[in-house]
């Protein structure tokens, strides 16, 4: 780990090559089988929080290997790393799904009970280790929250646990399928044995780390940062009753920088090593971003849900509501993302 | 005019007295008397704007002339002032229902019209001199409105237009009545004549205006003004689908530092003359102040009509989306005046 502790912007600082590359890629790849491992010890079906943490780990370290795929692209080899990375993209997407349904269900619950005024809502109602079905708010603790808002949260609840028990159906069945065993495979070999190109133990890997910061810069300065850095702009709802039903296009920028910027933290990793001092500015960019999207796909559902045939007044009321603070939260995201990178770019050298 | 731009802080300035009070009381009644022979004369339902703007003027020095005998209560004959003030509340309360029904709308619409993310909608749709009935979006700009916000629209307006004709006529015929022809006549009495208690005119009016500024500096170190300085706090949407179908009770000590913030402004008027320079800082938090009070009644018209039986889901969604926007505005005004109050405390002496 002689890498640690470079400074990229430092040109008589040592080179970091292809091997940093080999070493983050085999440490990612043996995390990988160790959370497979204990995924399948805790048992696939299992509700204890060591299976839910393997899963967490299981994606985590696929996306970190994917990334590092795409970044240093040139010093591995081109036929292996193009093959590898749809399959880790399919492995994490559905393996995602599941979960991503359930921190939405929680965060909707969790903002109809701030809507209600309610202070009974306990922080752990929904418990993110309990098996599909027993999620949600019991009987008793509903009873803080209005007609409407109560079967706005039931509707959103049958459909998300829908969601949710599929998404859960489809990881379990890619787990036991053929292309998963395949991808596995690869990791395995991956852990011992890296492809790279045979010029890789020579090649600065810092102008390829340096061409993913220039991406994310150059995303975030096209970014409407003038106009999240003034409270309150109102922007994030503008088409909060367009006729459109997709997605609000304006979020698309900001999804496209959370990834760039994740892609930049990994290429740091891959630099600096897994010791190296966490830049905090980084993270809280990068937790701004995640609540963005999180609130940006709940005011979808919500919106969604809306949609539902031969719903009652009062429940489609308390989706607007619900729809129209998700997207509050969505303006509120980019806000505290402008301030973190403007803290930055003063501080930055 | 001897007693313009007086520091009230420097003990050395001349005393203020009572015949500072009474010049200013007599230029309101005369300003009011002028107003009311205008309006008479564009006609009682006239749609012209000079009517609009009588009736504008009227109200304005009725809350003068009401304000200054609070506040200046001790210089005034105590029986003649205690008569009066009632009657000015009622007039000015009368006949202020109109026009605060017809802002409301034209607010709402704008809204709607904003968060359709339609451009077409032209600022002055809704034609304050318009007559009743004729207000509102020609079909043509409706479609650009979802079919919800569109409904949503046509409820507002027919609920608000309703709610406006009625206090049109309420306001027609107090116009004509006895009780309005008394406080006409009382106020015609006080343009010649106004009745000070016989130490008035020796008295120092600074310590009642100094009592002023005092109820309103205590009731605004009492508002939540850290909360409100921080974008996107959340707070007032906090019973956005509470139970209680009353208004926030939340905004209450606002709406009353709005009227604190009048008191004073009048009071200042009193002393320093209407040449006096006008405080940028207090005109710019008496604007987030107004417009505080606009969104909360608007936000609060947004749930009154959720309630109209037998809507569609797809009306009360936008009705909620409605309420939930203009409650972030009642939020946003809330940390405009947290700027703007903040500023005047930094660069006072």
């Amino acid at each position: 780990m002689a890498q640690q502790h470079l400074d990229p912007t430092d040109p008589t600082a040592g080179v970091v090559t292809g091997d940093a590359l080999a070493g983050y890629l085999r440490a990612q790849a043996t995390e990988f089988l160790r959370a497979l491992r204990l995924h399948r010890e805790t048992g696939v079906a299992a509700s204890a929080e060591e299976s839910v943490d393997a899963a967490r780990a299981l994606r985590r370290s696929a996306r970190r290997i994917s990334g590092s795929l795409h970044t240093f692209r040139p010093l591995l080899e081109a036929g292996w790393s193009e093959e590898m990375r749809p399959e880790l993209a399919w492995l994490s997407g559905t393996w995602g799904l599941e979960h991503s349904y359930e921190a939405r269900l929680e965060r909707l619950l969790a903002a109809l009970h701030r809507l209600s005024g309610s202070t009974a809502f306990p922080a752990q109602a929904v418990d993110p280790a309990g098996p599909p079905g027993a999620r949600g708010m019991a009987a008793p603790e509903r009873g803080n929250l209005t007609v409407g808002a109560a079967k706005a949260g039931a509707l959103l609840e049958r459909q998300l646990t829908l969601a949710r028990t599929r998404a859960h159906s489809t990881a379990l069945q890619a787990l036991g399928s053929s292309r998963f065993h395949a991808v596995a495979d690869k990791v395995a070999v991956l852990a011992s044995e890296v492809p790279l190109t045979p010029a890789a133990s020579s090649t600065d890997l810092r102008p390829q780390a340096g061409a993913a910061e220039e991406r994310l810069t150059d995303a975030i300065a096209a970014l409407p940062l003038v106009t999240a850095g003034h409270p309150y702009n109102a922007e994030a709802l503008i088409h909060g009753l367009s006729p459109d039903p997709s997605p609000h296009p304006q979020d698309g920028p900001w999804h496209q920088v959370r990834l760039l910027l994740r892609l930049h933290r990994y290429a740091r990793e891959v630099l600096y090593g897994p010791g190296a001092p966490v830049d905090v500015r980084l993270l809280a960019a990068g937790r701004s971003l995640n609540r963005h999207r999180d609130a940006s796909e709940a005011a979808a559902a919500a919106a969604q849900a809306a949609r539902t045939p031969r719903i009652a007044p009062a429940t489609a009321y308390a989706l607007g509501v619900l729809h129209a603070d998700q997207r509050h939260e969505v303006e509120a995201a980019r806000f505290a993302f402008q301030q973190s990178w403007q803290k930055q770019a003063v501080s930055a050298p």
